[in-house]
């Protein structure tokens, strides 16, 4: 299959490019990137050097609609709506790594990015990629938009007691931890400013507030309200969600497993973690770096009712790059772990 | 003033040496340590090298008792039940850094620490060490027991909104993050395994949530229970606590400002934080390294009516040996920021 | 090819069985802990969850002889001298990961560890496991011994100079630099006192310098003496090599790159790294991490006649693991980066 | 005594804030900073939060010359020719934080920072702001100029030998580790890519190779060359000088020890580091954040007749803001000591 990468030139392009230059079924038909056209890829992303010798080109659509079945596009929020559209008009299959088809109601877009959505009709063509909950409508996707690195993570972890019908929907609160790469990069706070932050930002209305909220009232039948406060710190790679819910009836541990089990049991890319000893008792970024693995666990809080819901992933790969390639691979009918059978690098 | 310190070789034991060594109030007149006895401060404590020339000695209540107005306790959790009440006896005035003379009622310690109490009776002779809430008390104490570090950080944050009525008692979520010095200096993970970590540990049940149901059941005049779960994360000092609750009335941000400003507007120790740009919008521990202050900020969330409180701190600080100073200087009626006029470290 | 691994709960034997676990032609047929037999693999290495249901044995030399074609042995230096000489001589071909066959001179074991070697006859049996200088012995090794992480990444940048009677051989500073896990998992310090340190580690006198020594020599034909210095700095994997050398004679940087192109240009795991803008203009570990390249550049300080040869690698790939596997390919005659297409993680 | 601080919004600037808010001897009669007058000192150097209620206001020299007894400049290189120079010519003190006057010869400025000096009459004014080398001169001078942070800290370590004549000085390496605090408020990289970086730069004609040539060739009555190379590491402060120099003539340890006591003896910043056990066993600014020391330390490597003489500081301390504290109380005939008598932060 040939692909193209529109915005190659990021942390997350770059990352979507790691795992192409070694996706046994792929071939890399273009760059693009309009700062560095001409430019070798490997200037721009060091850890390609000895991978490939493309260079960027320019935004091409008649170019890419030649040279490639399917493109990436890896481009700042509120860029890409117009990309997208025009690669979907040409029959290119896209996956979108914007938050701009990411919510299928124009409304959110003013109510959580602050702009009209100027292509509204086309975010009901768009599937959000989160394989574990849409996997038959993304096979046959012309457009996939992948999910927000921190929606992801908590969603996964939520959806099982939502759909249940265990969870107390009015006093959900999901505490992110994210480290610096999530900024992108050009967005980056020097590290000086940086190293050593544990700093809350945005602690109400963050924007992937929206994302969660859309899944997790799509799964439980109702409008359903997410308290989502994200904090930044001191790591490259990884998100840890912590999703505190109060449940609506008593569940044990050993129900609770089984329900997990029931839910992700099948899947590849979600591991249930849980372990009486060792570092690793409880999900932790730590030991995913590099790999496209949610890892889900749980603890329960019986004097409160609480069942701390705790997910972690790399934001790069499940969060973004890798999400994006397991896209691809269903859309094209490839094993879904193809190109993906990545370990996590320990320690790292 | 003369002043000893029990257990004088941790980071606790270390930090409030640091403040010792330059409180112009006060003379350090014994050191102990059990594996140290003989040898140099310096070389256990390598920052104080050239500060002093003290040597570890035995712990002998009767030379303390003759050499000491007032002793530092800064012994592992369960090792000072008797030391303390030995120097109590003595009629020393003590200041515990650890955990057991924290709750007053001897239950608890079965509860959160699995082992009883072997001093019931003494607990009620023991001061809960915030001063922001028990100033007059700490101020005639003989013994003043520090609080948790984790502990103190939340309930600075939510006393005002607790005390005001405001909460929903019910659904108090409280997420912590904290560093690797919060560990103690014979406990903590390796550089290898523990950086970039971010790990859920105790996710429900955490020990000084003993602490914060404690005080905050004293303000609001009835029993009320907290869901915490600390988070380790990567950097050495520094806690943030991300206390979720929900308001049992509307409130506007003006009025949750005012209410703030009238707990602690004259409180030196504690800063209201809300900037509208910059780095440093809401409290963030990397502002705060080697200071005394608890910094408290909030945002608000109306769409789930939650408050969002924030609140940080040095955890060797305010979370130990400058709580530790505070409430000294408070016991000896010197000016409650003598000794602690540190600004933070920026950036560190 | 089925292959074992002994001593596979370290970092080094963890980062072994990362890649085989993923390795096209190899099977993995036994992992032996003396302290978890009985144990699943991926409870002692987490990264491993998912890849393979392996559980613990103990070491039994006939069992592996009967069921293994190569076996690594990854266990403390000074405990594989009997063990690698045990399979040896049961006829499987060994890649010894610990220091205990990499010197030819048994003096050098005195002289470098403190300790006589126990069989100082097989130490002539063992190549010295650095495929770009001695990759013709290698492929018909029985025995090989990796090279210590911070040596290869060394002598790989002076290599080619020293080759060239360009090195003044009485002033060769190595200036190494160098991540915790270096120090292997049962080693490290603590977290809070290891964060953040630029801590110098045996000036002088460091046992790597044996191997440098060893190996540069032979290739100049005469005995050198290094004078090497470590030290640990704030990162989990990387090791940077600044080997500072005066010329014998002028050398312009155009004859400097050519002379380093003649060396390595054909090499499939070192890339020569000079950038004239961005953040890689010289070799950086961070731009390595999870792959299996040794970076090398340099550059050309007139004023001093000297020449500052830098070398970059992730000290548990090229530094061990990777090397290891490198080497197996090479002795197993399989194409060289079999199981070693890693690109570097960035950022990480 | 009454001082100004021009500049005072970078990282220099705001130490040097952070140590006058506490000194006891002097009152801030000003700060200027071009793009923030008009605004709360603390909204820029959020630490100050608390200790003053300063605001930024313009470089007005003749208001400076009314309220103030001396002036520190913390602006870029380059940009404190014209106004150290107006400073002076109004008589005032002037403490420089640039390297605009650090260089006695103007030809040096051509050589090392590509332009020419456009007052070359004033640098024969400037004292170079080493206490422990210059204390007389300081005493009475009216314009100091502090050094570079990498430059004092090289030059405290290698001056005694050199000034003995132990030093091989055609082979003097100066390898040094820096954190990113040293790049300055405005420039430093994103933390994703300089978070665990090990990375060299200008490994060849470093800027500050020029003053420490100047000082040692003063103390050695000849010209000097040194070979110096920095490479980025992951900390935000901190410096590390690992100084390879070649004897001579023989030298024990013993007689190492006496050259550094007696040249280093009485002075109350420089403290002379070595010990058997523990994790300081040499300098190391993890154990120096907040203070004004230099530790020095060293090893002696006979094999190689190689001193590795070590050195660290805090480089906005004894690297910056430190060291103009401690120029300042030498001009105004104040306690050397007077605001510095900061223990280092342990664990930090």
């Amino acid at each position: 299959m040939k692909v193209g990468v529109v915005g190659a030139s990021g942390y997350v392009g770059g990352e979507t490019l790691r795992l192409l230059v070694n996706h046994p079924d792929v071939e890399i038909a273009a760059v693009t990137s309009r700062q560095h056209v001409g430019e070798y890829l490997h200037r721009v992303q060091p850890s390609l050097r000895g991978f490939t010798d493309l260079t960027f080109s320019e935004l091409d659509y008649d170019r890419l609609s030649d040279s490639c079945d399917l493109v990436f596009t890896a481009v700042p929020h509120g860029t890409a709506t117009d990309i997208v559209r025009a690669l979907y008009d040409r029959d290119i299959k896209v996956i979108d790594l914007s938050a701009d088809y990411r919510l299928h109601d124009p409304a959110d877009y003013t109510k959580w990015y602050g702009w009209e959505h100027p292509h509204p009709d086309y975010l009901s063509k768009s599937v959000f990629g989160i394989p574990e909950l849409h996997r038959e409508e993304i096979r046959s996707a012309k457009l996939v938009s992948c999910p927000g690195c921190m929606a992801v993570t908590s969603i996964l972890a939520l959806a099982p007691p939502v759909r249940e019908g265990l969870v107390d929907t009015e006093h959900i609160v999901v505490d992110s931890k994210i480290g610096s790469s999530g900024a992108g990069a050009g967005a980056g706070t020097a590290h000086a400013m940086r190293a050593g932050v544990i700093r809350p930002y945005k602690p109400a209305k963050h924007r992937h507030t929206g994302e969660i909220e859309q899944e997790l009232s799509g799964i439980a039948g109702k409008k359903i309200r997410v308290s989502m406060s994200p904090h930044a710190v001191d790591v490259v790679r990884g998100i840890l969600c912590t999703n505190h819910v109060f449940l609506t009836r008593e569940a044990s541990e050993k129900d609770l497993w089984k329900m997990y089990r029931q839910a992700y049991g099948e899947e590849r890319f979600v591991r249930l973690i849980r372990d009486k000893k060792g570092l690793y008792k409880f999900p932790d970024p730590k030991f995913l770096v590099g790999s496209n693995f949610c890892d889900i666990g749980f603890d329960l809080d019986e004097d409160n009712n609480r069942l701390v819901a705790i997910s972690a992933s790399d934001n790069l790969m499940k969060g973004a790059a890798g999400s994006a390639i397991q896209n691809m691979n269903i859309m094209a009918g490839l094993d879904e772990m193809s190109g993906l059978r990545y370990t996590p690098l320990t320690p790292v």
